[in-house]
Parts: C-alpha cells; sequence; structure tokens
C-alpha cells in the first residue's frame, strides 16, 4: 500500500491492499450496464470489491468477519485458478452496499482479517494448504461452503491434490466432525491442484480436526523441500 | 523467429514468431482423421495456425486484421488458462483457407500485426491488462466478441478480477458506449484472474473510454509494485 | 524422497517421490465419510494415492503397469491444470485395494515407472511436451483414455497448443495409426495449452508416429528457445 495522500486521493475507489497480493477497493455507484451485466440489485447503490492473486478461505474468512460487523450482502464470489505458480486459487469477491461508507468500512475490515487469515495459507517450494477454523460461521461462509450459521466451521485444504485427501483422511479420523462442503479439481474447483474439505461440529473438535490436517499436510509437503511457510511475509 | 533459413526449410510448416510467445504455422493439406476430429470442411485443405502462451485480444485484434487481408476463415478460437505465471489467457487460433499460400500469408500479417497489438498488453510484479481499439471490428472479432461489423471495437481486461471490474465502471461512465461481449473466472473465460468487457459506440467514445480504463487500471496494478510495462519486450 | 526412516515410521501415509513432483501415499483403511465423499465402493478398504504437479500420461502410462502387476483398480483420475508455470497438466490418482499391502505395492511400482516415464516429458523456456508409447495398453490407459486392451497405445501432447497440432498433423501422416481420444484447451483437458492425440494401430506404426511427433514438436518448441529437455532432471 503505497502511503501517499496524493495518489490516493485520484484513487477513489482503492481502499487497501493485503497479504495474498490483495486489493481492495469500493464503486460508490455503479454503472447501470455493468450492474445489469452482473445482475446486481437495484437495492446496492455501491460495491465493496476484494481480489486477490493467492487465496481462497482466508479471504471467504475475512469476508465473513466483515460481512458480520457491517450492512452488506455478498454478492459474488469467484474463484479463478491463480495462487501465483502454485497450484491453488486466487478470488474475486463482490458485495452490495447501499451506501460507499458501508462497502469502504467492510472493505478496511476485510483487509485487516486478511493479515491474519492469510497467515493460515503456507507454501514451500512444490506444495500449498490453507487451515482455517472459526467457532461462529457467519452469512458469507454460509453462502459459500454452506457452513451451518453461528456454528463452528473448518476448512482444510491443501496441494497437490493427493495430499489433501490424506488430510481430509486424517482430520476426519481425529475428531467427531461432518463434512458440509468438498472439492476436487474438477468438482467445485477450479481445475485447481488441490483437495478441499469444509467441516463442522463443536469448536473444539474442528479445531483438532484442522490442526491434525495441518501437521499431516504439513509433513507431506516437506517431502519437497522446506517446512512450509505462511505466505504472509512474502506477498504482500 | 531464427533468420535462419536452412533450418526453416527444414521445418515446412513453421512461419515465424511474435510477442506473448506467438508461433505462427501453416499445415498444407490437413491429414484428413485430424480434420475429422476437428470438425473441419473439406472447402479448406489449408490450415493457418496461431499459437501463444500470453494475450487473447492482442492475437484475435492481429488475425482479424488477417482476415481482412486475406481470404482466410476462423475455424478454432480457444482460450487456455496461460500467460505465463500471470493470471490471464493464451491462445489457439486456427484458420482454414483454400491453399497454402493464403494461409501463410494471413499467418505473416497476423505475425506483424500481433507485434503491434502486444504493445497493448501491460503486466507488473503481479497485474495485467490488455486494452485495446479499433474503429473498424472485421469478421474474426465479430465472431469470437459479438462485435458489430464495420463499427468501433474496444476490449477492456484486467487482473486480478477486481481491478478489471473497476475498470469496466469507469470507462463506462466516460463515455457513450455498449457493452456486447463480457467475462468474469467462470463466465466466458477460462477460470482466469480478470474481468474483461467488450465495447461499441463511435470510435471516439469507445477509444476514451479504453484510455480511461487503461489509466484506471494501470494505476490500481501499481499499488502492487513497478508501472505496468508493455510485454512486448520480454515475450518475443 | 528423504532417505530418513525415523521420519517415514511417523508418516504412516508417505510411500516415496518420483519425477514431475509426484508423491505416492496409501491410506490403510479410508475414513467412512471420506469414502461416501468420493463414491468409494466398501469392497476397497485400502487407497493407493499418486499426485503430482507436473504429468499426465507419464503417470497414466506408469500406473497402468502398476494395475497390471497388482490387483487394484483406478477410482480417481482427475487432470488440474497446473505443470508449474509450464502450460499443462498435473494429476490426481486414486486407486482401491483390499489390503494395504496391495496398494502400497502398486505406489511403489507406480514410482519406480514414473522415474521411467518422464523422460518423456520435455520442457524449454516457453513449451512442453510429453510423447509416449507402449506395445501393451492395461486397464487404466483403456479407462481414462480409451485405449484398446492389450494394443499399442501412443501419446502424443504439445503445447502451446497449435504446436500440438501441427505434430498431430505430422504423426497421423507418417504412419496408419487411430485416434481414440484427443483433447484441445477446452475439450476433455482442463483448459491446459496443449492438444493432445491418443493413437492405436500395430506398435512399429504407433511407435513411428510418436517418435515423428517428437522430432516435429521438439524442433517448433525450440523456436523459443532451447532443444526441449527431458523434465526428469529438475522436477524430483
Amino acid at each position: 500500500m503505497a502511503d501517499n495522500s496524493l495518489f490516493q486521493s485520484d484513487l477513489t475507489e482503492y481502499v487497501g491492499t493485503a497479504a495474498g497480493h490483495t486489493i481492495g477497493m469500493v464503486i460508490a455507484n455503479v454503472d447501470s450496464l455493468v450492474r445489469e451485466l452482473l445482475h446486481i440489485s437495484e437495492e446496492y447503490a455501491s460495491l465493496g470489491i476484494l481480489t486477490s492473486r493467492t487465496g481462497a478461505a482466508a479471504q471467504a474468512y475475512a469476508v465473513d468477519e466483515a460481512a458480520k460487523a457491517t450492512n452488506v450482502e455478498l454478492l459474488i464470489f469467484e474463484l479463478p485458478r491463480d495462487t501465483e505458480g502454485y497450484s491453488g486459487h486466487g478470488n474475486l469477491i463482490v458485495f452490495g452496499a447501499r451506501d460507499v461508507s458501508d462497502a469502504r468500512r467492510a472493505v478496511e475490515i476485510a483487509l485487516a482479517e486478511i493479515d491474519k487469515k492469510a497467515e493460515y495459507i503456507y507454501i514451500n517450494e512444490v506444495g500449498h494448504m490453507e487451515m482455517h477454523a472459526t467457532a461462529n460461521a457467519g452469512p458469507v461462509l454460509h453462502q459459500i461452503f454452506n457452513a451451518p450459521l453461528r456454528k463452528a466451521f473448518g476448512f482444510i485444504c491443501a496441494g497437490p491434490a493427493g495430499i489433501g485427501l490424506v488430510a481430509a483422511d486424517v482430520a476426519m479420523k481425529s475428531a467427531p466432525v461432518d463434512i458440509v462442503w468438498y472439492g476436487t479439481p474438477s468438482i467445485n474447483l477450479s481445475m485447481t491442484n488441490e483437495i478441499i474439505i469444509g467441516i463442522t461440529g463443536d469448536y473444539g473438535a474442528v479445531r483438532k480436526a484442522v490442526d491434525t490436517a495441518y501437521e499431516r499436510a504439513s509433513e507431506l509437503i516437506e517431502v519437497f523441500g522446506k517446512k512450509p511457510e505462511s505466505i504472509l511475509y512474502f506477498t504482500r
């Protein structure tokens, strides 16, 4: 983020950046033809936009926190094949707000949260993983990943895909949790080289399953090189 | 392009290279089983082939010029997820010709045009964009992007995808143009991390909209690093 | 592959690594919810898993050899868009076995075979290709690529996609072979920048066609840089 107020004043849409090569922006009054194209309800004059080259769930969990704290609705969540050389997703997230101050506030909260959640995206020379858990899923995690509202929700993702499968298997054996969403390269995902499960249950069980998956996926990815490190330190 | 006639004489298919890691080739008489596989009409003995790791619209506009100047028909236009580490497309373009001299001439024109149009593909450390305009859309832009024939046609593309959305919005507000084609990662595109609009209108209006989108997308991509530069200087 | 038995003893799933950034693993008794998710028959308690960032056919041919020599059945074969910066596929391969020793044995055979077959995946600065032939297709090549059982089967793949088209054309003209499978970026493939054909016929004819395709694709890819080299020497 360029700390240059002159520069920022020229870019009314720009809000800031976060880890995963994420940029946050707002549109105060969306153009009517663009609105029509994207099937955006007239209820929302303003859009909040978050878009990243790296990460899917970190941004989803972050936007979920933003949606809990503000008056916005998730309109678009798309997962391009990206991760800048790794085998996962980037993202495009658009939410609607009645005015630009709501949109901007939601983007600001989400950017700050992404810088926390991106700690749980890890890479080494070859593999990557995302491992997240919340005690309290909000409307965005519900909408995207079928997470039960106000229940614990965990996200287990690793690539190459077979490592994600082993991580999912050990996670499920480690604690009494249920699977509410999943993806393989060609099912629910965008031809990424990953397997993902979304799990629910008591928070303690979800936490245990996610931590178990983290340990196993980390060890397996490490056969290709270094112990996987958080992306937080090198894609901001 | 290797300027080595001995080498070229051994490779009857090879015509040349252009920016975006593009290669141009011809097949004088396509094999009958390959013809059947690709549903190529018997009308065309010869194929002209252009294929690139980086770029979609630059090559489309270039092939449009080639099709205006020669007697060929576009048969295949596919957009793989590529761009060599960036979040856009590469391309596969095949056109049919009655004889190999027509096919070769069209490929030669297209390669020369790609070296001009690729000036308008820009990248920096993280983002990319393509911004094109023509006063006079030909049969290829009509066929691929629904551009009205012999009218002005502009192409606005930026990634990560959210930047493309802001660029599209400011472009539409800057001039009286209409949207005739669009793409998001999972709509009309190949899971690329981009948003694209194809626009029409008076040439002055299309030019204004494309230039406005260029300025805004360039400023937004620049928050991730350098001012975006044309790929012309490093993917030939 | 880390030659550290202490390390391996902690990771009951880990079997080994091979070229193409491939890892081989087993699950002795797959979790019942994961089984249900992936529609795995109760017949199979154990899973063998192979997953790679680079390569499609090398791994398919290798797993075909493993399936011929052991008592396993291919359950999942998915081709994510990957190849670590190149324009092809990675893979996810899961097979079922009645017990873990069968699963492990099949994974061990497959890993050893991948280190042989990956010799026929080649890259240079821009392009890539895979060129394989067997005299005797087994159940895996039959299931994935429609190869006639116990007949010769050849695989011709090159990218950028247009080079694959020329390679396919010269191959078909060089010997009396038939096409039993094919892919373009958006047909049968995962938005990769490739064209692929799978061919059958007498082994001599299949060998001739594959060798001809290799020569032509290699020369065409070389216009972008060095003569393409086997990945065997740098993605293990």
